[in-house]
């Protein structure tokens, strides 16, 4: 009896935990589903909470020592200082590195701005980080249909997007030697096997399980209903066959914690396709620069830190939204101190700053009044406008030419 | 403002008819959707009250005779003798042609078995009249993505009975120069246009509206609550750009009457996507071997007549199973008649008996009671047997390389 067998015909799949509980429960202050992140808190979502309500393991010291150990090398900052701070079976991917067995990566994109901000960068830069350190390869998805679909978004609108996206994704510096990058409504039109999975993870999914996942209702539109499938189907390895042959490889989900909902429902049903269950790492959100309350969000402009930002726009927006920390008064900042937790800039140096004794200079300085508001801003933006003007500089390197590479149907190179 | 920007933000639709009628009307003794038909009545279903309930237009003298006109030849007997008794916008399709406009035929089948039986070739042999009569491209769409989350059928399995099916079509005749074939789980991973041309018509029907079209409930699962977008979607010319380009084509389905919701439908979205609505000609149902209450199922061996049937099996089903709308007893039956209604050895002569002047024959002596049951059993065999065995030989004569040929995407032959 085949995997395929196994599914016939049964409708009830068990969630990993109970689909009500996921979006908010009773008396929380935090919202969390793949569309809508907020929280009542300035300090934002309570991330220990939400381990819980969703299931997942911390990223804790012991397995942060595990990576450290099997890779060889330190772990990335945004793993040392807790950015990505929840896993489901990350052990598994270290059990099959140390043995020598395969596995790949897969992150994605929703394209629904032209350009990019700073927060959409995190996934790719812990994924790019799990490339290098373990050499394997990675699919990245940008899930043009979905936005065609939910937001006000025509289909060529949303390819363009797409393609658009995808130059500051490569960018960030991927190899396209270990690298595939698709669209959704281009790729399913390229390789029959796409389709041909999402038809067997349809048929495992019922609507009361979307509905009590993702909230869908009876008026929403057929297509969202049936787009979950489409975010599954990339972590079945037979979906790229010009990679993986029709070999069942393991597969890695480097997310921010809102994507969660979607790899629930693929580690339920990839098991009755004979598929083992994605592991996953999820981020905390990026906040807006109003604070940690919202995340940012492309379609807020002063939300946001926009990847074609000027340093000048850069330095402005900091200094007039950036939510603030600090005191009333330098006397009463000098006195008290200021509070890192809601502080955006120190939030922002706390993603981008590299260096971590330094992070922990300015954590001190302005926890006790030495460093003033004014000058942690100065310090963000100080930080960010290299960060983006060098990221300038590669995206224009990016052509038409080499994007089409990265999105055409080919073997990877790896071992 | 273009037709996809009227659609965006849309939700509601309003169907030709309250979908609710659709199925099944309170104290009707008929139930008709696509995967389900019964009467009560030996008769079979009303098609009367179906045109009715479904808010179809009769195919009556008025239109038979303007096709004629168009044609510039006798209509087919599956016309004339209303076995084709429902339309929708047939008058649109004719108009077209007398001005000399484009449009092109689309119809399909959804590949449940190995082997086909005569009740399938009906939608088929009517598309194959009208092609040749009016010299229009023809695309030719097999549903095995149905089949496989309908069914409990395995992709790889559902995408072989559709090649198998396809042979069984070619076999009627098709030209190859102007007929496309094509099956979903194929052609969805072989032109980017169908997916991209899916998300645009899944966008436009929320879950209420399949709820109240089919019938599906919470408990069905998703690739069910999408799937009407798929057979919807050859409506729609610019799925194929390698036929028609971008182009707006009206399309005419010759279909049975209980595919009709999908078309319904597709008639409400079409214009919200600038395309024309699709236009319809729906047959009666072709009965059981038991008799008209059900329709002949290929999953029931002994209601049906299989394409693959030796001389001998047609003659021992219809002899053996054959409804017959005959008398108890030879005196009976010679003094009051046969009832050609019920009977299905008469109704096997009405599809597939060209000669109108021997059916009138053998229905005025069957029903006068000259002719006896035994003597029209006997008729309908001697009439199925060659029609089967030439099907037979010509199906051998399809290669798998003639088949490919049918699936490949190229440019069609037509003005």
């Amino acid at each position: 009896m085949s995997a395929e067998d196994v599914v016939n015909g049964i409708e009830a799949i068990s969630l990993e935990k109970n689909p009500e509980d996921v979006c908010q429960a009773e008396g929380e202050d935090d919202y969390v589903d793949p569309w809508t992140v907020t929280s009542k808190s300035d300090a934002g979502i309570d991330y220990d909470k939400l381990i819980k309500r969703f299931g997942s393991s911390k990223v804790d010291d012991e397995i942060l020592a595990r990576l450290e150990k099997v890779s060889g090398k330190p772990c990335h900052h945004l793993l040392r200082r807790g950015i990505f701070f929840s896993h489901r079976d990350l052990h598994t991917i270290l059990t099959l590195k140390e043995q020598n067995k395969p596995f790949f990566l897969y992150t994605g994109r929703g394209p629904s701005s032209d350009s990019m901000h700073l927060g959409h960068l995190v996934p790719f830069i812990i994924t790019k980080w799990f490339q290098e350190t373990f050499d394997v390869p990675l699919v990245i998805q940008l899930t043009d249909d979905e936005k065609s679909l939910w937001k006000d978004l025509k289909v060529e609108e949303a390819m363009r997007m797409a393609r658009e996206n995808a130059k500051d994704i490569i960018a960030l510096g991927f190899d396209v030697r270990k690298t595939f990058i698709f669209s959704n409504l281009d790729f399913m039109g390229r390789c029959p096997a796409m389709y041909q999975n999402i038809i067997r993870i349809q048929r495992c999914i019922t609507f009361n399980q979307v509905k009590g996942i993702f909230g869908f209702g009876d008026s929403d539109v057929i297509g969202k209903i049936g787009f979950p499938a489409a975010q599954a189907v990339p972590c079945m390895s037979t979906t790229f066959p010009f990679i993986f042959g029709n070999r069942k490889v393991q597969c890695l989900v480097p997310c921010a914690i809102d994507q969660d909902p979607y790899f629930r429902m693929t580690r339920d049903v990839a098991p009755r396709l004979g598929f083992p269950k994605p592991a996953l790492i999820h981020s905390t959100f990026f906040p807006a620069l109003q604070g940690a309350k919202s995340k940012m969000s492309a379609s807020d402009q002063n939300s946001a830190i926009f990847l074609t930002d000027t340093p000048k726009q850069i330095k402005s927006k900091i200094n007039k939204h950036a939510f603030s920390g600090g005191r009333d008064t330098v006397e009463e900042h000098r006195a008290l101190g200021g509070n890192t937790d809601v502080d955006v800039p120190y939030q922002l140096l706390k993603f981008f700053l590299e260096d971590d004794a330094e992070l922990e200079q300015i954590r001190v300085a302005y926890s006790t009044g030495a460093m003033l508001s004014g000058e942690i801003k100065k310090k963000a933006v100080e930080t960010l406008q290299p960060i983006v003007e060098e990221h300038q500089k590669r995206r224009k390197l990016v052509t038409d030419e080499i994007l089409n590479e990265f999105m055409s149907l080919r073997k990877l190179d790896f071992s």
